[in-house]
C-alpha cells in the first residue's frame, strides 16, 4: 500500500472541523475516528432509525459514510484551506450490515492537484468480528479556498 | 429507448406497494410519481432537514432516491411478488441540487431474470425548469418471493 | 435530452483529425459515423480477429470503442485545440455482441470547463434491427493545447 | 484482507486452462502470472503495437488485462467446471503507463454462489520499481458447466 505525506502538519484537525460541519453525518451519529495522511476511519453505531424493516443499515447511509470516509481521506493530503467535492463514486453491496457498529475507511490511491482516486470499505462488526459489507471506488475533487486563484 | 412489457397486470399496485415500505423514502417525504412498464419516477420536495449547510440536498438522498426508482424500474418487468436488490451502482454528481423539489427517474436498460441493468438521473426543478443534478447506472437483482424455489 | 452548442465552428472536423490519430481504432476498423454537439457515433464491421471462441465480439473492443465515443462527444464541447482524457468509466455488459457492425454513441450528459461527464451505449445491428449489447458512463478531463495557461 | 479457500484442489491449473483459451490476450502477449485462491497475477511486457501515438500503453489493454485478471481471481474460487463472465466494471486511470511491462492484480472482495465481487489494479514497472496505473472493480457472475442443472 502506497505511504503518502500530509502538506500541512494541521491536516489531522483541519480534516476533522470539516467533518464536523457535515450535519447529515452529525444527524445519524457518525463519529470519524483514526486520520492518517491519506487514510481516514469513521465509524456509526448502530440505531434503530437507520434501519430497513429487515433490520438492516439502510444502503443509503453504507453509501454516504463510506463516501465521506474517502472524501476525508483525499482532504488530508491537500494543501491546507481546501474542501473536497465528490465528482462521482461507485459503490457494490456485498452483505446486509447488521451487528453492533459500521466502520467505514476511505484510502487515496492517487493524490493529484485537481482529482483524486480513493477507494473505500465499510464493515460491519458483530460481537467484535469484521464482516465485509460494501467497497466503493470514487473520484474527488479539490475545491481551493476562496481567494485563491483557482488553477 | 426499449419498449418493455410487464409480467403481471397489478405490477403498478405492487411496485407502490413495495414503495411504500421504505421506511427511508417515506422520512424524507418521498413520493412515488409515474409508474410504467421500464420505468418510475420519483418526487421529493425540498425540505431544510435535507440540506447541507450550503443550501444543497446532500449527496446521499440524491443517490438513495435515484437507487431506488431505478430499483422500482427494475421490479417493474419482474414476475408478481418479486422484490429486488441493488447489486451496485455508480452515480455521477452533475451539479448542486436546488430547487423546489427533486425529481429521480429510473428506467431499465436491460431486464434479465436474475439481473436487471438500469440508468436514472436527478433533476432539480427549479421554476419550473429541470436541471440535471445527478446520473446514475445500476445491477439488480430479483429476490423471488419467500417459497419459490430459488432458479 | 439536452441540446449543447459547440464552442467553434470545426467541431466537426477537429473530432474527426482527432479521431484518427487513434492507431487503436484504425487498428481494428472502427470509423467516425455522425457527430454533432455532444453526440458522436463510432462504428466498427465485425471482423473474425475481433472475436472470442464463442464468436462474440471481445469485451476489451466494446468498451474501447464506446469509451471513444464518449471522449469524442465531449470533445465536440470542448474550445478549440482541446485534447480529452478518460479520468473514468463504468460500463455494464448486456448481452453478447455478434452481428454484422457494433455501434457505440456517446453523449455528453453534463459538459464543464474541466470534467465532462458522459453517457454511452453499444448496439448490435443484426440483421438491421438493433440489439443492446453495453451502456457505460464516463467521466473526461479536458486536456488544453499546449501553450495555454491551464486554469 | 481476507483469506479464501478454493472450493477444488486443480483450481490453479482450471485457472490457467480458461485464461489459456483467451485469445486476446494471447495475441497481446499477456500472461499469467501467480495464482492463489481468490487472487490472479497477469503481466504484459510493453510492445510497440500496443501503444498510443504519445508511447503509453492504449486503456483498452490495461482495462482488459486487470478485468481479466479480477475474473481470474474469481474463477479460482468457484465449483470445478464453472467459467466466469464480467457483469461490469468500473476503472479508474491513474496515470499514464510506461516501462518494462504491465502487472495486473485481480483479488476476490465477495465470493458468491452467483455474483462475485473483485478489485483490481494495474501497475506499470519501471526500472524495477511499481507505478500505479488503474484500479478497478467488477461484478461477476459464474457460469456453470453446461448440463449443470442451473440454480
Amino acid at each position: 500500500m502506497a505511504s503518502f505525506h500530509a502538506q500541512f502538519p494541521e491536516f489531522d484537525s483541519h480534516v476533522r472541523a470539516v467533518f464536523a460541519e457535515q450535519s447529515f453525518m452529525r444527524g445519524i451519529g457518525a463519529e470519524i475516528g483514526s486520520v492518517s495522511p491519506g487514510r481516514v476511519e469513521i465509524v456509526l453505531p448502530f440505531r434503530d432509525d437507520l434501519l430497513q424493516h429487515h433490520g438492516y443499515l439502510h444502503g443509503a447511509v453504507i453509501a454516504a459514510i463510506v463516501d465521506t470516509a474517502c472524501g476525508c481521506s483525499a482532504l488530508t493530503l491537500m494543501p491546507a484551506g481546501s474542501t473536497v467535492l465528490t465528482v462521482e463514486y461507485k459503490i457494490n453491496f456485498m452483505a446486509p450490515a447488521a451487528g453492533e457498529r459500521l466502520v467505514a475507511r476511505g484510502q487515496v490511491l492517487r493524490p493529484g492537484r485537481k482529482l483524486t482516486v480513493c477507494s473505500g470499505e465499510a464493515v460491519a462488526v458483530v460481537e467484535g468480528n469484521e464482516k465485509p459489507v460494501a467497497a466503493l471506488m470514487a473520484t474527488m475533487v479539490r475545491v481551493p479556498p476562496a481567494g485563491e486563484s483557482e488553477q
